[in-house]
């Protein structure tokens, strides 16, 4: 089985799809499965493509998620290893998306395979949903499968996204869950001058100093039990013509907040609007909110999960709602059950990313007990297959 | 006198000389002046163009100083009239550059022809420094000139600089100074990182905001008898890849300080990198130096000029040093005692730049009556001419 993950693997690596471009790596993945006797459909949206894959017409449904593209390469310069080259050294496994997430896609590929090569009549339905935009825009990708499944009435009822949630040994973290993020664009207005003549103008940057520091202070919650507190990060600012004897008209800052389900984006924005008022400014907001947070509970999936690393890695995960977004966001819209598990997320989006040979092998039987978990309700254990 | 002048300031705002271009502005003012028997030293410099014109060779040296160059015209349709056709409605001369300044410029040049008219035998030397880049970078303009004046020894005792000083009315301001101007720019360091991930990184928005607060609350003095209070303003603040996720590696912050003679460009750099020790930043800071204040003491030249309005206009004007930099900060380096006084600043640099010919009149024999003033000491009021 390992083998056979690091052989697709590095197929699918030596594919150089930047978002959204899927350079054929959906095509692979479809052909393998299809010959299974999965049932493959196609949902492309713009630029984006989708596959919809699956074996079995019964609930429940166990989706694994991913995707096929990659970030940049960066400085091409500083890759030890051509970035699309698929290099394996010393276990290690070199390349852009090695980590994020082709190597547990092949993993994910190879573990529903296997699970359908030996229980040819399984209970429910195995599928897999996978983006060539989760990177990017992410518009046309994961949520528009999703919007389309919930059209037709089609449920997914628990789901396993690939990507790479442990920290420092395969396994030590499962995300249950996200926090939301919510982005502002505001525009704070002053009254243009000379510097020379600063009592006929008002400096924005000057005036929306207090308000700043306040908006960067503020403590929104602790967390609670299951996530972090809220936070906000200042990640554009600019204000100036460029002169250095010009007052400015106006100031523009965009900051993002990464929330807990202890607020809500309208908690956020009447709470920010309080202080902009409080402060006396006058300005323009506008709000972004790429997802609410999300959380799956101690259940059956995050059983069925953590059950699964006890039986082939003898050891407990943490469950973590830390970090960015995923996919994951869209597909808890449809009330999904929704884990995250992957390889080590230490080299993603950096030069040199690169993942364990040995990690791989052990995610796909991971993943394959997984299955067996919560199709059997059995303890059954997966053996090398 | 005004009829001549009014012909001189129409035939120079038909002439588009954008900084540094001087559009044969000077060549027309030196074939005058020639005529009268001034010599003409032209003092070019890169593309600058600098006249340098004298009329007689004793002490005390008065010179009249200023620019053929004008500021850009803006948006060309927001002008009542074409910016460059000089009409002339209701007593106000339209035009770039009708107050700032070829309308003191005719003024000066009209005023010498006259005072050398009459009085050919004059004691000391009447001349003129005019250059076409003052508006610009003014590198290659008057500092250029004042160079070569001081390297072979020769100097100027009064200046009278023609820019529009006047606020409400004619000759109710004259400058008898100017504020130092300096300009700093600060690069803010931080560590870059991603927003949902904010303890691995350190913004250098939010580090930079508790220093910015005290940078721009700080009271830097009160002023004193002759210059207003020091001021700063931020003039460009700029952090961000244009990404949301990201925080900002770095923070660039410009301000400037237009500062008076209680402090010291000196005193200003030393207290700022103590303000930013306090405030534990990590950065690197660039310093520009625009122009250290000079102040010109109520003396010979003020007097003859506050005198020359009581006599011409029964005024006595305010004494200020406020306002931007001229060309008066470059002259007073030679010792030089330099005061300003010309026509009405409120429409200059905007569009509709205008000016009236009854203040062009009478500033040709406010600067006339300067002259008399200065050399025979004596109180004859200079009539119509
Ligand atoms: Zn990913
Ligand atoms: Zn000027």
């Amino acid at each position: 089985m390992k083998e056979n993950i690091i052989n697709l693997a590095c197929d699918l690596i030596q594919r150089p799809s930047i978002s959204p471009h899927d350079q054929g790596c959906q095509q692979l993945i479809a052909q393998r499965l299809e010959k299974l006797g999965f049932s493959i459909e196609w949902l492309p949206f713009n630029d984006t493509l989708n596959l919809w894959a699956k074996h079995g017409d019964a609930a429940p449904v166990v989706a694994f998620a991913g995707h096929t593209d990659v970030v940049p390469v960066g400085d091409e310069n500083q890759w030890q290893y051509p970035p699309f080259s698929a290099q394996i050294v010393d276990d290690m496994l070199y390349g852009r998306g090695a980590a994020d997430m082709k190597g547990s896609l092949a993993a994910m590929v190879v573990a529903a395979e296997e699970y359908v090569k030996t229980y040819p009549n399984h209970q429910g339905t195995i599928a897999l949903l996978i983006t060539s935009d989760e990177e990017a825009s992410a518009k046309d990708g994961t949520v528009k499968v999703v919007e389309t499944l919930m059209a037709r009435g089609e449920n997914i009822d628990y789901c396993l996204v690939g990507e790479p949630s442990s920290a420092v040994s395969l396994g030590d973290t499962v995300k249950n869950g996200r926090r939301g993020s919510i982005t502002a664009n505001l525009y704070i207005q002053g009254i243009q001058g000379h510097v020379a003549y600063p009592h006929l103008a008002e400096n924005p940057v000057h005036k929306a100093l207090s308000f700043l520091t306040e908006l960067t202070s503020y403590q929104w919650d602790q967390g609670n039990e299951f996530f972090p507190p809220t936070s906000l990060q200042i990640a554009n600012i600019q204000a100036g013509t460029g002169s250095n004897n010009v007052i400015p008209a106006q100031l523009y800052v965009q900051f993002n907040l990464r929330y807990c389900t202890e607020v809500t984006d309208e908690i956020i924005k009447q709470k920010i609007a309080e202080m902009l008022k409080k402060h006396d400014l006058k300005y323009h907001i506008e709000w972004n909110l790429s997802g609410k947070p999300f959380l799956t509970r101690p259940g059956k999936l995050v059983n069925a999960v953590t059950d699964s690393l006890h039986q082939i890695l003898a050891i407990t995960p943490k469950l973590d709602t830390g970090g960015g977004t995923s996919d994951g966001r869209f597909i808890a819209l449809m009330g999904t059950e929704v884990v995250e598990l992957g390889p080590l997320n230490s080299t993603i989006h950096k030069v040199n990313e690169c993942v364990s040979c040995t990690d791989l092998g052990r995610l796909g039987k991971i993943y394959m007990q997984m299955l067996s978990n919560l199709f059997h309700s059995s303890k059954d254990h997966i053996s090398e297959v």
